[in-house]
C-alpha cells in the first residue's frame, strides 16, 4: 500500500494558519488540554479548531455564545447563524414542523412546492421567472451538484475559479477548491484567474483584466484538448481575501464563459440571504443573471439545508436527482422561516445601517494605524487588510494573526482570510445591533492598540 | 453550447421505474395533477414521485403518515425514521439542543467529543480500538469523504462495486454508482462485479466467486494503467436486490482488495444501526473488519447527520476536512438519542421478533403464490423476489410493480429494488408491532390474490 509521503512547509496555508496549532500547546489549561487530547484521538488529524487558544462552548443566545463558565462571547463571524443563534422564531419552526412531519421530497408536500416557488422568485430575471430549484443540506452538495449539471449538460470537464477559491469538501468541488492547498489535489482541466484585488489594481481595470484571464485560460484549457463547463465565482470573493466592489466585472465575464460554450455558477454560500445588505443575493450586485445559483449556510439559521437554483433546461436530460434529507419537510420550514424572518425583521435595513457604522469605524483605524491597508465592506461583511506598510502592501499575517487572537481573548470571534492569511473576515449576524458593533469596534481599536 | 441528445428507452432503470410517471396521468384527481404540475414547474425534471399514484403526506406519528384528509399510510419502507416518525424523544432532544446551541466543530464541544467516543465504541476490532469518527450530513458525503480518503492515501483512483450499487448523488460517488443508469457517467477506473445472488448461485459456491471476480476487476484495473483505491460495498446490497446470505463473502473479497493494495468500505448507510436485528452494522455478520465505515440514513431519525468511521493512519496526511454542518451540536443530539433509543428500546431485539413474524408470512406466501420466487430478509428488511415462473427465476418488474402500486392503493407503503425493480424491498421501522406486521401481511396477501 502505498502512501503519499508529502510534508506540511510551516504555515502552509492548506494547513489553516488561523487555527490552533497542536504543536504548540503549552499556554493551555489542564481540563483544555484534555479536551483537545480526547478530541484528536476521536475525531482524528484532520479536525481543526479555530484560535491560538481554542474556544470551548456550551450555549449560544443572539449574538453571544457562552463557554461553561458562563463567558460571554461576541459573535462577529459565523453567518450561519445569521438571525442570531437560537433564534426563537427558527426554533420553534423546527420543533413544530418535527412534532408534524420529517420526511422526503418523493411524497407530494404543499409547504415543498410553496417554499420553492418563494424562493425562486427572489431572483431577477430569467431564474425568477423560469427557475427551478433543487435541495440539498450542504453547500458542498449544491455546489458539487451545479458542478454536475454544468458538466452534463456542456459535455465539458473545464472549470475556472479565482486563484484562492474555496466551494467545498466533497471529492468534485474539492478538486475546484485551490485554498485547500497543494495537498489537495486539483482537476486536470482547472484553471485559476487571479481575484480582482481591489487594493493592488485600479478598480477602471479589474473587470477588463478579469475577463482577459478568463479567456486565456479557456484558450489554455482548449488548447489541452478539453473545453469549458462552468466558471464559479463567490460574488463577493469571500476566501480570496473579500473584494466587495468594483461591482461591474462578474458581468463581462460571464460574458466570455458563455461564449465559450461554459456556464455561469454563482456560488452564494456566504454571500447570500442579505449578507450584502443592499441584496438578497451578491451576484445582484455585480447586474449579472448566473445560469445557476449555488445556496446554502445561512439557509435555515443553522439547519442543514442547501440549494440550487438553476435553469430548468439544464437538466432536462440530466436523469435523476435525489437527496434523501435535502429539502426534508423540516429543511423547508427552516428555510422558509428564515427567508421570512430577514424580510419582516427588516434585517437588510439593519445590515446596511449597522454596517455602515462599522465600515465608517473601520476606515477611521485606516487612518489611525499604519498596519491597516485597506478597509472593504458592504452589509455586515467585511474585510480588514493587514500590511507590513503602506508602500510594498505586503502582507502582514502574523499581524493578523495576532488581532484575531486578541479580539479572542477579549472574547470577540472573527477569523482571516485571503492566501495569506492576513485579511480580517468580520461577519456579524443581520440582528447585530449598534450597541454590538460598538462593542466589535471597541474590542478591535484595542488590540490595534495593543500590538 | 452542446447537449447530450441522449434518449431514454422506456422502462430504462436510471428513470425509477417504481416512480410515478408524468406520461401516465389520467386517473389523477384535479388537485393532484395541479400540485404535480406546479411542482414539476418550480423542482425541475430532475425530481420524481414514488408510485403510479403519487401520495400525498401532511403528518406522520410513529409508523404511520397521514394524507391531509386524515387517511392512514402504514409505513413499511422509510428507514430515516427508523424510530418511528416524529419520535418524542428525538425530537425533544432537537428541540432542547435548538435552544440551547447549534454550532460547528471548530469550536471545543463536550458532546461532540463523547458522542463521536461512543459511536466509535459500537465497533469491533481495530476500528472499534483506535478509529475516529468524522462527521458529515449526508450519506453521499460519507461515502465521498471515504473515496477522497482512500484515493488519497492509495495514490489510485480504482473502485470496485456491485453491479447495481448506489452510493449516493455527489459527483463522485454518482460514478461509482452503477444504478442510476447508462445517462450517469462512470469513472474511467470503475469496474463492476455481480452482486452474490443467493437465489440463482448456490450458497457455498458465493464468495469464492465474489472474491474471483473481483480479483479478475483488479487485474483488469491495473492492465488499463490503474491501481485499486477501494471496493465498496453495502453488506445487504441494498440496490442489487437484497442478499442477507450467505454471510461468508466480504471477508474473503475484502482480503482480495487488501492484498492489491485497496482499502475495503462498507457502506452501512442502509445496512446499519440495528437494521439487520442481530447486530448493529450490518458488516459485522460477514465478520469483516472494514477499513472505512459509512453511515447515513437513520442515525438521526430525519436530522441531516451522518458520517464515516475509519482508522487514523487512513488521514494522517489528508489535510484539513471541515463541514459546517456536518457533526453541529444538533447533529449530535440527535445521533446520541437515535443510538440510545435504539439500546434503552431493545428495538433490536424488537427487530429480530417482529422479523421474524413477517418473515415466516412471506415465505408463507412463497409457498402459495407462485410469483413469489424467493424471499430474503434479517431483522427488520426483506427483499421478496417476483418471478415470471419459478424454473427460469425470470424477473418479473410487472408484477413486482403491480404489488408496490396495489399495496400503496391499500395505503400501506414499500418500493422495488434489483436491477429490473423487481424485487419488493420492505423496510419498516424498528418500532414495528406484531400488530403493524400482521397489517402488512394482510395488506401483502390481499393485494397478492387481487394480481
Amino acid at each position: 500500500m502505498t502512501q503519499h509521503n508529502r510534508t506540511l512547509p510551516k504555515g502552509f496555508r492548506g494547513d489553516m494558519v488561523n487555527g490552533f496549532n497542536p504543536q504548540d500547546p503549552s499556554h493551555l489549561s489542564e481540563p483544555d488540554l484534555k479536551h483537545i487530547e480526547r478530541r484528536q484521538r476521536v475525531l482524528g488529524p484532520a479536525y481543526r479548531l479555530l484560535y491560538r487558544s481554542p474556544v470551548e462552548i456550551s450555549r449560544g443566545k443572539g449574538v453571544f455564545l457562552y463557554d461553561k463558565q458562563g463567558n460571554e462571547y461576541l459573535d462577529a463571524y459565523n453567518n450561519v447563524a445569521s438571525l442570531g443563534h437560537s433564534h426563537p422564531r427558527v426554533v420553534a419552526a423546527i420543533h413544530n414542523q418535527l412534532e408534524t412531519l420529517c420526511t422526503h421530497t418523493r411524497y407530494m408536500q404543499d409547504q415543498l412546492v410553496e417554499f420553492a416557488e418563494k424562493l425562486v422568485g427572489t431572483f431577477e430575471g430569467e431564474l425568477g421567472k423560469k427557475g427551478c430549484a433543487m435541495f440539498t443540506c450542504t453547500g458542498s452538495e449544491a455546489n458539487d451538484l451545479a458542478l454536475r449539471v454544468a458538466r452534463f449538460f456542456t459535455g465539458n470537464s473545464g472549470v475556472i475559479v479565482t486563484a484562492e477559491a474555496y466551494h467545498g469538501n466533497s471529492g468534485a468541488v474539492a478538486a475546484v477548491s485551490p485554498s485547500l492547498g497543494r495537498n489537495s489535489p486539483v482537476d486536470p482541466f482547472l484553471r485559476l484567474v487571479p481575484a480582482p484585488d481591489s487594493y493592488r489594481m485600479p478598480a477602471a481595470e479589474i473587470g477588463r483584466r478579469m475577463a482577459e484571464d478568463v479567456a486565456r485560460q479557456i484558450a489554455d484549457i482548449e488548447r489541452h484538448g478539453g473545453g469549458l463547463a462552468a466558471f464559479i465565482a463567490d460574488p463577493v470573493f469571500s476566501s480570496d481575501g473579500l473584494y466587495f466592489d468594483p461591482v461591474n466585472v462578474l458581468a463581462s465575464v460571464a460574458a466570455v464563459v458563455r461564449q465559450a460554450g461554459g456556464l455561469f455558477i454563482a456560488d452564494e454560500i456566504q454571500s447570500g440571504f442579505g449578507r450584502t445588505g443592499t441584496h438578497l443575493w451578491g451576484h445582484v450586485r455585480h447586474k449579472v443573471e448566473p445560469d445557476i445559483v449555488t445556496l446554502g449556510k445561512p439557509m435555515g439559521n443553522g439547519y442543514p439545508v442547501a440549494g440550487v437554483v438553476l435553469r430548468p433546461e439544464l437538466v432536462a436530460e440530466f436523469g435523476r436527482y435525489f437527496n434523501t434529507f435535502g429539502g426534508n419537510s423540516v429543511a423547508i420550514a427552516a428555510a422558509r422561516t428564515v427567508l421570512e424572518a430577514i424580510c419582516e425583521e427588516n434585517l437588510m435595513a439593519n445590515a446596511v445601517k449597522v454596517g455602515g457604522q462599522i465600515l465608517d469605524g473601520l476606515r477611521g483605524f485606516q487612518k489611525r494605524y499604519e498596519c491597516v491597508g485597506d478597509v472593504r465592506g458592504t452589509g455586515l461583511y467585511f474585510g480588514v487588510e493587514l500590511v507590513k506598510d503602506r508602500c510594498s502592501k505586503a502582507p502582514d499575517m502574523d499581524c493578523a494573526l495576532a488581532i484575531v487572537n486578541g479580539l479572542r481573548d477579549r472574547r470577540i470571534l472573527i477569523s482571516g482570510t485571503g492566501s495569506d492569511a492576513h485579511i480580517l473576515k468580520i461577519r456579524p449576524p443581520l440582528v447585530f445591533t449598534s450597541e454590538h458593533a460598538a462593542r466589535l469596534l471597541e474590542g478591535i481599536e484595542q488590540t490595534l492598540r495593543s500590538l
